[in-house]
């Protein structure tokens, strides 16, 4: 372990020379001190050092994206540039809290920067050794879900919160009987005394098990279970001990080490709702790329990951959403491939599934819709039936208004 | 509980009417779908709606802040307005994590909005008293300390990465020696391999245990024990049976979870280490301010938080540096005042006490140099004492620089 190294790969804008910038991230993450200490050596320093590996000039920027930068003098020139540093693997270990503090730590606020994005992480097989990664991935789920060669059709609760537990058990009878491959919580329902955890999993698992027991399939229900480390491991083994198949946490409120704890503890697919990633992603020179960013949470053990949807509710453009997807079907590392679900939501009816398919090559991903089921002229099952038919349409690349010519319940969806 | 509500203030910029796209707010986060669906009664939003307490305008915006935010019609004038939203307890029920995914979920990537900030968040007191909050806080950290009317002078060990535990144990030998209130570990070193946390806690507990015999004070040294749960848990455990008397976290690595766990766990006082507020913060219309993002720490434990500090090596301001350490000073809630530290750190030296005394108005905090201490003409115990003078004479309103003409340790530092 002692060679290997990590790698990290940042956006970075810049009024300083990009050299001298880059030099400062390394020293400020590595063995760097901004005055000279006795004990500093430069065997010392040579120990730890970070070392830019790569450096790409972009273009330059008329104003600074962020407030606060500094420039060395009136008029200098703002730089954009593609940046990779490196760490020994020695100076934290293979631990993601301790990678994050490194390579997305004090670096955002640097004087140097007036934009500092992170693009992405490469792991040494020393570092991913350490956590057990996806227990389930696209094939458990799959396995687990009774779904192949197609998406798994999925929908959320709704009302948001607002339904108690047996409310939220007859939501799921109708949409278990209307055939559909996955239902979730909201974000916003967890343990709330409204609708307590441990009685809505009990509802709704009497209700999966039923119409399981009838049919020969099982829904999978991703139960919220978002909260406290010791909370989340019972919420998830009362989940496992009523016959639910998955778990859901909003990953950027539990944080690293919960889901750690999660995920090791975990025999149940973890879905990882990524709700303020927003705050995290939104502006085009701070924070974190998708691809960066669920790596950590994949390493941890998430096997479905949200990206939002294509013409979504959101300020997201479908370039990004797709991004997002293809990252999650890429290898984890070259060792360790580790595919995992992509989750579409957002606004995701019967009419974005050509465009998902053509843009994404996959069918493995999870297609979450609302309205396109519950209030389908038809009902329910007519509203997944739908679904179902416009992903066949896309994948033998028929058009939804031919395919729906012969299939009523896209017809319907599609107001023809 | 049950009519119990928690309120969040919030910065936005909008395009649409601020008023509907306050209300989209208020849905997205609580009973809203954007398709009624069956099931959706009424009665079911009452239950459980977000409210808009309150709204100002403010200026108009001549460009969107944030790209992918739509606009109702060309033209449209862009509005910035604080708004106050509140949420009924029994949404969520008094759960840190769950609170954050309400208050903080996907609010931030709302296609309304080019802009949004949370400013602060006001608990009631059935949520406040589910958490242990800091345990310690200033007084319990002056008293383990020894130190009481004047700041913690305190320091972190550099380099950053690099020195191994025996290295380190006689860095803190000298800093003890010079007569030093706290020391820390960077937040860059936790437990890799180059020098693993077990056999730096016990090195340095060795010296600080045997100066603190001969002296009579025992040195506050924050272990940074950033890691998952149990490892945290075991890591603390070990400070404690060492005599130490201070743990530390990265906790925007740790996450709120793992913070909660060590939190509750905890007979020390933790030390917060903010890296990563930058992705948090630097953008003035995305994120959080301080005083938004610390009561999540501090309710879940935190006894000390960094603040930066004045005339820094970062790209914040004086004015919000000190708006944070108030921040931390200021009462929790009514029934919870729970003051903690603010920690002042970043290229800090005597010349900055005066003016922090003067904004701050309070000597409760941790002052922390560097090079000011080690790179001291006279050595290392005059630099602690160039820092307590510099500090002496803040407190009494005398002009440093007449301060010194009595006090070679502090004249020696400002090179006079």
């Amino acid at each position: 372990m002692t060679d290997e190294r990590v790698e990290a790969d940042y956006l970075m804008e810049t009024a300083y020379d990009p050299r001298a910038a880059a030099e400062a991230i390394a020293g400020e993450q590595s063995s760097g001190t901004f005055v000279p200490v006795p004990g500093e050596t430069p065997e010392l320093k040579a120990r730890a050092a970070a070392r830019v590996e790569a450096m790409q000039i972009l273009e330059t920027a008329e104003a600074p994206a962020l407030p606060g930068a500094g420039r060395p003098v009136a008029g200098a020139v703002i730089q954009r540039a593609l940046l990779t540093l490196s760490w020994p693997l020695a100076n934290f270990g293979p631990s993601l809290p301790n990678l994050m503090a490194t390579i997305a730590g004090n670096l955002f606020e640097l004087r140097q920067l007036s934009g500092l994005k992170l693009l992405d992480v490469r792991l040494p097989p020393g570092f991913t050794a350490a956590y057990p990664g996806p227990r389930f991935g696209v094939a458990g789920t799959r396995r687990l879900a009774g779904v192949e060669g197609r998406p798994l059709i999925g929908t959320i609760i709704k009302p948001s919160v607002g339904l108690g537990p047996e409310e939220t058990a007859d939501l799921v009878r109708v949409l278990a009987e209307a055939d559909i491959d996955f239902i979730k919580d909201d974000e916003l329902q967890a343990d709330g005394p409204a609708c307590p955890f441990e009685a809505r999993v009990r509802a709704v698992m009497r209700v999966v098990n039923d119409v399981a027991d009838r049919r020969g399939r099982k829904v999978m229900v991703a139960f919220n279970l978002t909260g406290e480390v010791d909370e989340m491991r019972r919420r998830h083994d009362l989940v496992l001990a009523c016959g639910g198949t998955c778990v859901m946490a909003s990953v950027n409120s539990v944080g690293l080490a919960g889901m750690i704890a999660l995920g090791r503890h975990s025999q149940l697919p973890l879905h990882a709702h990524r709700n303020g990633w927003g705050y995290l992603s939104r502006h085009p020179l701070l924070g974190f790329t998708f691809t960066a960013w669920h790596k950590f949470w994949r390493l941890a053990g998430a096997d479905h990951i949200h990206v939002n949807g294509l013409a979504n509710k959101f300020s997201e453009d479908d370039a990004s959403v797709i991004a997002s997807a293809r990252a999650c079907l890429a290898p984890l590392t070259a060792e360790r491939p580790a595919p995992i679900m992509p989750v579409f939501s957002s606004g995701q009816t019967a009419r974005q599934a050509p465009d998902t398919f053509r843009a994404l090559g996959s069918v493995d991903l999870i297609f979450a819709a609302g309205g396109g089921i519950m209030a389908h002229p038809h009902g329910p099952a007519a509203g997944v039936a739908s679904l179902r038919e416009a992903w066949e349409a896309a994948v033998e690349g028929v058009p939804l208004a031919d395919y729906a010519a012969s299939h009523p319940a896209l017809a319907a969806a599609l107001g023809a």
